[in-house]
C-alpha cells in the first residue's frame, strides 16, 4: 500500500521525484473561502530554498507553484487544490555515474529491495526536494490556522552539530541569519562551523524546536489519533528525522511525577512540561515538539559499499548537498505542524460541532 | 473524527473504559489460518499485569481474554477477531471524590474541554488499561510475524529514573526480573529507588528500548507511510510517552555524517546507527526503536488544581497506581513494535506481490 | 484488505459469525451527549427479528444487546461505542451434513476460494445475522439525526415477487403487518403467496424503498464521496441485495431531459426525479432510495453443486431460512441510510463548519 | 471531509475544473515495473472523447497527457504517477450570463448550498470533464489486469432513451460506431433519435453495460468492502448515474430461487444470475454491472428556475452539451470497472498472499 498522503481530512498527496518535469501536490478538504494566492505560497517557500547562503546546497529551483485548481477568483472552493512546480536546475548527469551504485545513509539500498526499478537521480522520490510542497500545503493550513483561530507558528534551530543555539530563544531574530538559529549571540559561530565542515567535507547533524501557540484545547483524538501520536508522524517522516519529543521529551526519564505534573491555577497552568497535550488531546497551552536530524550522507569523503549486484564499491558522492540538512528543515518542521494541526481542527469540528 | 483504530491492513480497533463493563479490540485483516488461542493472548498479557511485583499498582485484574469471533477450530479465517476481557477488580468509588477535581498531568482536563461529558473512574477511556488489548492483539502479530518470517522482537528498561540500565545487555534475563531489566547487575539497584519512590509518594519516568530482528528489507511506505513514522506514531500513542528516537536517535545530532552513515560491504552493514530503517524502509538490518514514558502523574503527594467550574481544589490521588509505569510498558512497546511490522509486512505484499 | 468497517467519521465495525459466541459492532465516532439505553437499541432490533410470523425463519434469538463501552450514566462519552449480542439458538448440527458442500448461490464457494478455512455453520460470517448489528448502530444514528435535524427515515417493500406493493403508499401502515407492505389492500395477497411458496419449498426476491424526510441540503462529497455513491455501496454490502436506484432510477433512461430536469421555483422544486440529491449532493428534498433483494438460495428443493474437492453432489438446504428475504429487510436498509446521513453529516460538519 | 480519492490501495485522486488551467490526478499505489506510456493513455482517452460525431458536444479538447511523476524509463516505479491534461478549448464567456443561476438537474444548487462560492464556469468542479482522468487511470489498472491476470473489460450501450440496443450483443462491432452500440443492426436507429433529440432541443438517458472477463475467484471484501458493493459506489459516482445492477438485477425480484441460484457442476457453472459476484467475492465467472444514466439538464428548451437570491428566473442553457451522456459513458464505465478490479486485486494479495 503505497502511501503519499499525508492528513485524514486536510489530506496533502504529494507526487514527483528530484529530477522528473515536476513535484506538485493535492490538498483535499480544504475549507472554501480561504483567500490565497500563488505569490503567498510562494513567500514560504522561499524560506526553505536552497541557495540562499553557502551553507547550503546550491541548487537554484525558482520554485514557482502553480495553483491549477480549487481556487476561483482568489478563495479556495472546497474542491482539490492541485499545485505544481517545475523542476529547472536538474542535473541529472551527476547522477549517471551512481545508478548503479548504492549510496549508504541513503535510501538507495530500500528504494532498490523495495521496488528494484527505480529512478535514482537525485534520490528520485526519496529526495528532499519533496518537502517543497509539505511547505506549500503548510502555508495554506497555517493561513487558515492563524484566520480562524490566531494560531502562531514558529520554528528555529535549538542545536547544529555539538553547538546549542537555543540558550536564548529570542524568536524575533530567528529569520535574520540562515540557520533559523533563535540566538544571534552564535551565529558566527555557527558560520565558521559550518565553513569548517564543508572544507573538511563531512556533515553534521541538528535538532529542531518549534512552537504553535493559541492553539484551541481539544484538538486530538485520544488513543490512537493522538495529536503527538499524529505530531511523532508528521516530524518523522520529513527525510533525515530520527527522533522526535513532545514536550520535555526524553528529559522527562530524569524528572519526578512532582516536577513533571503541570500544576493547574484558576489562572491556568504553572508550567508546561506536557507541551501543550494531554492524554493525546491539547490543553490550550503551547504545542512544543523537536526533531534530530542525522548528518547528511552525501559526502565526497569516500566510503565502502555495494552495487545493485552486490560488488565492493567505493562510493563518493558529487552533486550539490546541503552538509546540514538540519538548515534548511525549520520551514519543513512548521509546515508539518501546521498540518497536523489543521488536520485536528476539521476532526474535531466534525465529531464535536 | 474519533480514532480508536490502528493500523491500515492489519487494523485494531480497540473499546472499553477502565471501570466500564470490559475492554476488547476487533482486529480486521488478519491472514486466514493462522493457528492462535485464548491462552496464548492470555501469556502475553500476564507479562504486562499488574500486582507482579510491589513495585506495580496492586489492582489484580483476571485479564481473561475471549475470543467471540474470527478463530474456527483453533484457527483464523480471515474475518474479524473480536477479543474481550471483563472488567472484574474496578472499585470506582476510589474515584467518586474525585470526579470534578482536575488531576494534573492526567488527561482529565483534556478530556473535558474537547467532551464535557466523561467516565471519569480510573480514567476512563484514557487509562492504561485500554493497553491491555494493545498486547493481546499484538500477541498474534507477533506469532504471524515469527511463523512467517522468524521475526524475534524483545524490549528492555534502558533507564529508569536516572539509573541506566542498559550498560550490560543480557536478554536472556530481560524476563528474570518484574523491570525487564537486561543488566541483572543493577536490579537491587531498581528495587531500592523504586522502594524509596514508593515511600515518599513522588513517581519517576523511564525509557524503554525494544529491537525486532529478522525483519525482511522492503518494508515500509517511503513519504508518509515511513516505517519509523508509523512506529513514532505507534509508540508515541501508548500512555505517558513523552519521546520517541529509530537507531541513534537524538545522538545523530552530534554525529558527523562519517560517523552516522553505516557503511557497506558484500557481507553487510559495518554498523546499525540507522535503527535498520533508510528512508523509510527497512533495511533488513535490526529494527531498533527506544521511547520516553514520563514519571505517574497519580501521587498522593497534594497538588494544586481546580475542578471543572474553575474553582481552585488540592488534589490528592488515591487508588491503585504505578510509580512508574515504564516498569510495565516493555510489554506494550513490543506488541506495537510488532503491530507496525504486521500491518507493514500486509501494505508490502498489496503493492509489490 | 479486509473491510468490516463501514463509514468514515461515524465508523461502524461489526463482528461475529452466526453460530459464533456472539455477535458485535464497535461504533467509533459518535458525538458525545446523546442519550442512548441498550433498550431503544433493541425496540429496533425488534422490527428485523426472525420467528415475528410463519414467513420469516422460526429460528428465535433474543438479542438482547449489551452496550460495554462508551456510554456513561446514559449518554455517549464520544468514545467507542461497543455492543455485543450472544447467539443464544444457533443450531449447528443443521450444518455439520452441509460442511464440504457447496450450496449455490450462498457465499460458500467464493469464502472457499478466498479463505480456504471457514466457519461454515449457519453461512458463518456471510450470514444475514451480521446485519443485526446495522440496525444496532443505526438506531443510534437514526437518533441523532432526528434529535439533531429533525430528519426521518421509512422504508417500505415496494414489490415481492410479482406483486407490486406500492401502488398506494401509506406509511402509517406499514409497521401493522409483518412485510412492512404500505399498501393494507395487498397484505392478504402477500401473506398467500408466501404461504404458497413455502409449500413449494421455493423461494423469492422482493423489492425495499426507503425515504429520508428533512435531510439537511450539503450533504455529500462531490465526485468519490457522492451522498448517492455511498448509499449505493451501503444497500449493496447488505446481504442478498443485487440493485440499487436513486431517485427516478432506470426508469430515467426513458425519461426526456425535459421530463427528468427537476424544475425549481422560489416555493421549491416541483418535482423529485432527483430522489434528493444532485451531483452527490443533497438537496433538501426527500432522499428516496430503492433495493432489488435476490430470492434466498437455500432450498429443500435439490439442485446441483460441487462439494469442496470438486465432485458432483446433490445440494437440499435443510435449517431454518427466510423463503423472501426482503421481508425483514426493510429495517436493514433504513438502518443503512441512517448510517450514511449521519457519516455525511460529520463530514459536512468537518469541512464546512 | 472532501473526497476525492477512489480506491483504497490502487488509489487515484483526481484535481480540476472544467474551466480552470488543467485536470489531472495523482494514482498512488501502482505496482513497479508495468510498462506504460502517455499514448497509451491518449489511446483510450480517444474513446470518451467529445466531438467524435455529431452525437456529442462539439468542445474539442486535445486531451494530452502529461505524466509527471512514477515512470522512469518506460515503466512504473511504484511512486505516485501524476497526470495532468491542460484544458485548451474551454469558453468560459457561454457561462457568465448563468453565473448567479441554478440550471435545475445540475449541480448548481447543491454545491451553491454546500460551499457557497464556487467555479460556475461548464459546471466547474462537477463538469463531466473530471471523469477523464478516470478513463486515464483506468487504461493503467487495465493493463495491468491484462497483462497479470488476463482479465478482459468491455462495456456497451445496452439502451438509449426508448431504444433497447443489446437484443444482439455482438462486441466485435462495438468500436464501430460512435454509440458503443453492440448490435448493428440498431445504429441507424440510434443516428435517427439522435437527431430528432437534437433538433427538438431534448435530451434522453441511457444504460450502459460492463463485462469484465477472466476475473480471478477471491476478489471482493466479505461485509463492507465487497466487490459489488464497491462497483455500485464506483459507478454511481460518474456524473448522471441513477442506478446500478449486478448481475439479474431488478430482475431477480421476479425470479424464483431455483431461477436464480446458479448450479454448479464439476465443469463450472450452468448460469451466471449473480455477475460472478457471491457474498461479495469474485467467483471467477464474468463479473456484469449495468449503469442507468440520466438525460442530460443542459437544454435550450426553457425551464423554470432561481437565481442565487432566490428568484424566479427562466433558464436556457446555452455552450456545447451531449444530447444523451451515455453516449459517451461507456469508456469511463470500464475504466471504473477496471479501477475496482485493480483495487481489489491488491486488496487480495495484501492479506491473502
Amino acid at each position: 500500500m503505497s502511501d503519499n498522503t499525508f492528513g485524514r481530512l486536510f489530506r496533502m498527496t504529494t507526487f514527483g521525484e528530484s529530477h522528473g518535469p515536476a513535484i506538485g501536490c493535492v490538498i483535499d478538504g480544504c475549507p472554501p473561502g480561504l483567500e490565497i494566492s500563488a505569490d503567498e505560497i510562494h513567500q514560504e517557500l522561499l524560506r526553505r530554498a536552497t541557495g540562499k547562503s553557502r551553507h547550503t546546497s546550491q541548487r537554484k529551483e525558482k520554485d514557482e507553484v502553480q495553483i491549477l485548481s480549487g481556487v476561483f477568483e482568489g478563495r479556495t472552493t472546497g474542491t482539490p487544490i492541485a499545485l505544481v512546480i517545475e523542476n529547472t536546475d536538474a542535473r541529472s548527469k551527476d547522477y549517471t555515474e551512481i545508478a548503479e551504485k548504492i549510496r549508504p545513509g541513503h535510501a538507495d539500498y530500500t528504494y532498490w529491495k523495495k521496488y528494484s526499478h527505480r529512478d535514482y537521480r537525485g534520490g528520485g522520490r526519496s529526495s528532499a526536494r519533496e518537502t517543497t510542497m509539505r511547505v506549500a500545503a503548510g502555508a495554506i493550513a497555517r493561513k487558515y490556522l492563524r484566520e480562524q483561530f490566531g494560531v502562531e507558528i514558529q520554528g528555529w534551530l535549538a542545536q547544529l552539530g555539538p553547538i546549542r543555539t537555543d540558550g536564548v530563544i529570542n524568536l524575533d531574530s530567528v529569520e535574520d541569519n540562515p540557520f533559523f538559529c533563535p540566538d544571534p549571540g552564535v551565529v558566527s559561530q555557527l558560520e565558521s562551523h559550518m565553513d569548517q565542515l564543508r572544507k573538511s567535507g563531512d556533515s553534521c547533524g541538528a535538532r529542531i524546536t518549534a512552537v504553535a501557540r493559541n492553539v484551541p484545547a481539544g484538538l486530538g483524538e485520544p488513543v490512537y489519533g493522538k495529536l503527538d501520536a499524529d505530531l511523532a508522524s508528521a516530524m518523522m517522516s520529513i527525510n533525515a528525522a530520527k527522533a522526535v519529543e513532545v514536550g520535555a521529551g526524553f528529559a522527562c526519564v530524569d524528572q519526578l511525577g512532582t516536577d513533571h505534573r503541570d500544576e493547574i491555577t484558576p489562572d491556568g497552568f504553572l508550567s508546561n512540561h506536557a507541551g501543550g497535550i494531554l492524554g493525546g488531546i491539547s490543553s490550550g497551552q503551547d504545542v512544543l515538539v523537536s526533531v534530530a536530524f542525522k548528518p547528511t550522507s552525501s559526502l565526497r569523503i569516500p566510503c565502502k559499499s555495494v552495487d545493485i549486484n552486490g560488488n565492493a564499491v567505493e562510493v563518493v558522492t558529487k552533486g550539490r548537498h546541503d552538509p546540514c540538512v538540519g538548515i534548511r528543515a525549520t520551514p519543513i518542521v512548521e509546515a508539518m505542524l501546521a498540518l497536523v494541526l489543521m488536520d485536528h481542527v476539521l476532526r474535531q469540528r466534525a465529531q464535536n460541532g
